[in-house]
């Protein structure tokens, strides 16, 4: 289930809205069971945009960083999910590595890390960081607010099968580093230890179109079950094929082609808006640049990465004070642990980011975290949001059940 | 883990409760393997007094009440746990019947049974009402604080093996009725629904003693772990045989002795108090009377119940307006989701009761629910309750298993 969470939200409910909200004991049945079959990412960011007409998860971060920003009175929501997970994994655990990404953290990335660390403190482990960039050769002292001492950032080692930081052998290893260089051998086969996420998370082997296939396949199912066309919870996307010479004449095409799509989808519904297209990095890394295209005829050389995505833009609607407001929903395993928002003066389409002029607004916890429905009082409005982190936690199980070494040996074996 | 809950307390951490604090990781990890052995109960109230130096639960209640007095702040922690319980008890469901006490609830248990509704709706659960009253011909209404329609409370009628509330057909059955009269025949054989908690924890199989006797030995082994005399956690305790004519003085014997045995600890860790003790019944109810004696000399034939308890007096020295502050501690499965005190003007070491003068104050949640240890800032100085109120469940699942039919018969299978 879903905390309830203040949002922006002010006017009435959304035909979609009141609908998910209807169908709540469907969708959290469904979601159950999805559980018992699949594994959920460790922890996961989901940014979702929230058009009224449409609502969709757009990107999903599976090395969730910006932990500080959550509200401070959802940390026991996290502690409880923290919880809950390292029974799953390592009941026995006693201790835990956090390996950041390479380099030495800012004031902002220490501040989410000593937020990690307080969470996964308080379900009783031990927690260390642990560094793998190679260029490290010895321990950095890691200033941490509310903290007295520094805490060390320890280049890790490998003792045989063990990843050691110093004399410190942590159960659980929680990366946090999107390993954009590919998987480095001093984290490959640990058996002893639970290394999460796992290695294919990173992006040498993600696709954000993997991830979209398994979004709009999650998207189709919860559709049907609640009476729902599937595409007010999904993006359309495409990833052309050609990357050769032809790969800005096959974008366009594939843009115009995708923007027809989304024109008629618009007539359907009704819907004044004007169609548009994200075009963005298939293979990651979280800062690749994205691009709001209204026109095929605007994406140019310079705009393509070496593979391209092209996926449908959904405009937020949330607002704060005029600005676009972009939820950006934590969840740690199955369980949605908090959430705020990403504020942006610019297109209502565009993907808030941390390098465009944008400000960061926590969502509270509610006064009276009570009821679902509005006849017994008030409505928790953040629920949809939640559902929709959800349906994007679905498809990334699958996503990394389809990319496990293990799981494509079995399918071969059965083959 | 705990959540922060904000507590009457404010001088100093014991000696005792420094020692929780730190052994936390040691506690958390002892706590999940045992949740991978046991089962916790589904739900229960656990009555607890902190003496400063000592440390106990004096009391489980099975069939917990009084939900509406936890802090509206505290809801989303009971759902997260609410949901976990009933992804491992039924994945599937999509129905929960409460059955509460006999009778037709009054104002205060119908705004109890209203937050529990809250609780398990916000599951996404269809949640309902059905008495297993033989003397509740048909429906009564239950006014639901904070809801416009009233609520109906529907006779169960049994259909072959399964409990139906007219129409409505359960997949989880949660008793809120303790059973005073023995286990009745319609809630006997359920196959294919789930009865939580299980028949035996109703107070016609139920013994304070065995509950005691388990905690003891839970209290051992924790005691063991963190190097504390499991005597600060635990309290002393006879249930006397002698049932016919010499009850009286088979009582005031093993009080007197009971006496000298707490004493004796006092003494060594030179502790002023005066030894006091419990007079209670072992076989329940929750409404039974808790007489606090002194003096063995004391006791008088009025006093005893059909199977009497003594249990060591602990005096609590949480304080809210020079009052006598009781934490009684809430639970859903293995997670604590909130807490309040009973405040009384009476006897430290007496057990507060809702018939005395006493009244209720809900402990909310600390605004930044953030660190466990004072060096990173702000202690969770409820913590200790947790633990606490932990070891008390770790006893309950110990009691419910050896009480449990099938168990017991599987036992025999072993011999």
């Amino acid at each position: 289930m879903v905390p309830n969470l203040i949002t922006a939200l002010t006017g009435p409910l959304s035909e979609l809205e009141e609908r998910i909200l209807e169908a709540a004991p469907i969708i959290e049945r469904w979601l159950r069971m999805e559980w018992m079959e699949h594994t959920p990412p460790i922890y996961a960011t989901t940014r979702i945009h929230n058009a009224g007409f449409k609502l969709c998860a757009l990107d999903v971060d599976l090395f969730p960083r910006g932990w500080q920003r959550l509200s401070a009175d959802t940390i026991s929501q996290a502690v409880l999910a923290a919880q809950s997970v390292i029974e799953k994994l390592c009941p026995e655990a006693r201790r835990l590595l956090i390996v950041p990404e390479n380099g030495v953290p800012d004031a902002d990335e220490c501040a989410s890390l000593a937020r990690l660390k307080t969470i996964f403190q308080m379900t009783g482990l031990d927690v260390r960081y642990g560094s793998i960039d190679p260029a490290l050769s010895r321990s950095v002292e890691l200033r941490l607010p509310g903290e007295a001492a520094p805490a060390q950032l320890v280049p890790v080692e490998r003792e045989r099968t063990r990843l050691m930081a110093g004399s410190f052998d942590p159960c659980t290893i929680l990366l946090g580093n999107e390993l954009r260089a590919g998987s480095p051998g001093i984290l490959e086969e640990l058996p002893g230890q639970y290394l999460q996420p796992p290695l294919q998370a990173g992006w040498s082997v993600r696709r954000r179109s993997r991830h979209r296939s398994y979004y709009m396949d999650a998207a189709k199912r919860l559709g049907k079950l609640i009476g729902v066309d599937p595409w007010l919870l999904a993006p359309l996307y495409e990833a052309p094929e050609d990357k050769g010479a032809g790969a800005l004449e096959a974008t366009r095409g594939a843009a115009d082609a995708l923007l027809a799509k989304i024109r008629r989808k618009y007539r359907t519904y009704h819907i004044m808006e004007r169609p548009c297209l994200l075009l963005a990095s298939d293979a990651g890394p979280r800062s690749a640049p994205v691009h709001t295209i209204y026109d095929a005829r605007h994406i140019t050389a310079a705009m393509l990465p070496a593979h391209p995505l092209l996926q449908e833009g959904v405009p937020t609607r949330e607002r704060i004070a005029n600005d676009a407001a972009e939820p950006w929903v934590y969840s740690i395993d199955r369980y949605i642990v908090g959430a705020y928002y990403c504020q942006h003066s610019g297109d209502s389409n565009e993907m808030c980011s941390v390098a465009t002029h944008s400000r960061f607004v926590p969502m509270n916890m509610a006064e009276n975290a009570s009821i679902l429905r509005p006849a017994a009082g008030e409505t928790n409005r953040f629920y949809m949001h939640g559902v929709i982190a959800r349906l994007a936690l679905v498809a990334a199980s699958y996503e990394l059940e389809a990319t496990d070494p293990e799981w494509q040996a079995m399918q071969q074996d059965d083959d």
